[in-house]
């Protein structure tokens, strides 16, 4: 009803601080081939850009050159500071943004990304890549966020309610985030979210607290246990790479997190989650950040391919949007971030909210016909298993 | 995917403590012509059953002759006890819910109310009527419930928070109320909310404290203003005979209330919202609420009768979508009601989620186009205006 261009400008005015987005050109980046390590998904063979065409061990300055946009903090700032943690983080997760968004419009081959870069007048902004309405995709959203300022007093208490000791009110804090929902169309191609951040709060007396925190989970529409188990396996290897007790606390954590509560349902099939991690060291937990957050790409990128173009049935697509619904129920009714971004006053709703379907639906007392395959995945959200 | 009975029969196992339905069969009411107050609606005529039909003044079998169903504290008890508020408030509802859902039927031609009668293990029950993928309405639920236990913890929190002084910790109550969300289908005829209550704690001391609360209100998709005065002006009346200060005091809560806070915008055109009433005495305020209910029917129904067979696109369908995922960013984020009841262990959420649409929509950052009839609307969800 709009053009996007004056959603844009519109959008400006309304936020006071923003600037307009500074999109560098995309580098047409080399192509390899990689080779799966589960059978079926595509012939056990795919292709994919920028997997292997954004290494770490590039300099910060090759690395922008394939982001979605300048980074928040700019490049040369990064490139100067490049062993603080905040900088390291903000490349890691727009090197992630940058290699996922272009992996889903090689899959989609109609859309492309729309990119917001936004400032934020108490400090920092962030990136939000949206896709919607495409062939393989709905709605995708990867954003970037790198925030700083004073700790709003709610989330003071939050982090406090889960067991955090900060002294004071006025807490200065630095925040560095990726975190992205993708809805695809056909219903046997599952939603994946992910999240990885990291925090900083300095207390009253000097004293500064870190921790990183997130998480990969898949919501199915049907169940395809190959699906599942390569989906799982691969963030296990993620985990195991640094400790082995990673993968089942943290896939424990994640049933227990997912969880709509009042339909005794988990979200999805799970996946990984963690909060407040600040052990063995700041070096060690950002490499255990960084793997999970690399794994994210190779553990759904094969079931998406392997789905996109089944047939699927008027039914199928019902049910997905009956599912969708329960994924609105989950985000707006339970998540932490969401809550916590919808009650913090300034927050960009427009990024927090890019998680939520383009279509949901809700039927009065719908359950699946014993037996089917609905029914099916009905069952394992009621009673996670485990599947590697 | 399943069969209605299916369900049902699924549900019942699921709840326990649940008996089944025992709908009373239909009597066929006495069609009465009603003139509307204002013109425009109809040609001024509208032809209604069953409002005149049931009168308060009839003796509660013959009122109960009927309801939707049998009431939760049963006729003979209604009878006995018919000085007692509680079984007043249960009948007043109960006929409301008839009043309101028959009113429906006739209007959407197509599909009847589904009826659900369901008690709780603690004490009470309900019932719940929804009609779903009808001609005019894609989803309209009406539910009653009359419950009675101990307040969860949660509950009593909430009410020291609003300032109500209640000694104890385990404290019985009591609580009644009618409550419906009505989804049309047209994007000319707006959604409709209502909700009238009535509770009873009970304090350590035995002391017992009562009030009412409840609401009705407007959320259109177009600015129709004539429909929004028409519906305003019908509150107004209802109020203005009881006190002339409750229209103006009511009118602003309910803007304050139902404020989706992120977006800056209120959910709809308001209409009036009061809670903890318990003055200047128990019959004068039941006389308030009885008011305020029996003028759901005429605030309503003559703007849906006159705007759900008026043609309408594909772009205004997308934004009545998209105005109905506002709808339940509100109700899942902000709505005490929904709130309070999901996290209620037990509860009955999908009497609770009844007022969810069939369908919404979210696209990332859809803003209307200057000067259009949805920009229109969206100036008026951010400033609140005066109808009357």
């Amino acid at each position: 009803m709009a053009s996007a261009s004056r959603h844009w400008a519109r959008f400006l005015h309304s936020m006071a601080a923003v600037v307009s987005a500074r999109l560098r050109p995309h580098v047409k980046p080399r192509r390899v081939k990689i080779v799966t390590s589960v059978m079926g998904f595509g012939g056990g063979m795919w292709s994919l850009s920028f997997f292997k065409a954004t290494k770490e061990e590039e300099s910060v300055s090759t690395q922008a050159s394939k982001w979605m946009s300048e980074p928040i903090s700019g490049v040369e700032y990064l490139e100067e500071n490049s062993k603080d943690m905040k900088c390291r983080m903000e490349t890691l997760i727009m090197r992630i943004q940058a290699e996922f968004c272009r992996a889903l419009e090689e899959l989609d081959g109609e859309k492309k990304f729309h990119v917001d870069r936004w400032l934020r007048k108490e400090g920092g902004g962030g990136v939000t890549c949206v896709l919607q309405d495409g062939t393989a995709f709905e709605k995708a959203g990867v954003n970037v966020s790198v925030v700083s300022g004073t700790l709003p007093p709610s989330a003071v208490q939050q982090m406090r309610a889960r067991g955090k000791k900060l002294q004071g009110d006025k807490l200065p804090f630095f925040a560095a985030g990726v975190s992205s929902v993708i809805h695809p169309r056909n219903p046997h191609v599952p939603t994946v979210h992910f999240n990885y951040r990291y925090f900083e709060v300095e207390e009253e007396d000097g004293t500064k607290q870190w921790w990183f925190g997130g998480g990969t989970d898949l919501t199915p529409y049907y169940l395809d246990v190959d699906d599942v188990v390569h989906f799982h396996k691969t963030l296990k290897k993620a985990c195991d790479k640094h400790n082995k007790k990673y993968y089942p606390e943290y896939k424990k954590w994640c049933d227990d997190y997912f969880n709509v509560t009042h339909r005794g349902e988990r979200r999805g099939v799970g996946g990984i989650f963690f909060d407040d991690l600040d052990t063995p060291d700041q070096e060690q937990a950002f490499q255990f950040v960084k793997s999970c957050a690399e794994s994210v790409l190779p553990s759904y990128i094969p079931i998406a391919k392997k789905q996109k173009d089944k047939p699927y049935s008027y039914a199928e697509r019902t049910w997905q949007l009956l599912r969708r619904g329960r994924y609105v129920e989950f985000n707006l009714i339970y998540d932490r971030g969401t809550k916590f971004g919808l009650y913090t006053p300034g927050a960009r709703y427009e990024s927090i909210l890019m998680s939520l379907p383009l279509t949901a639906r809700w039927e009065y007392m719908h359950k699946p016909e014993p037996g089917s395959r609905e029914d099916e995945l009905v069952k394992v959200l009621r009673e996670p298993k485990d599947w590697v």
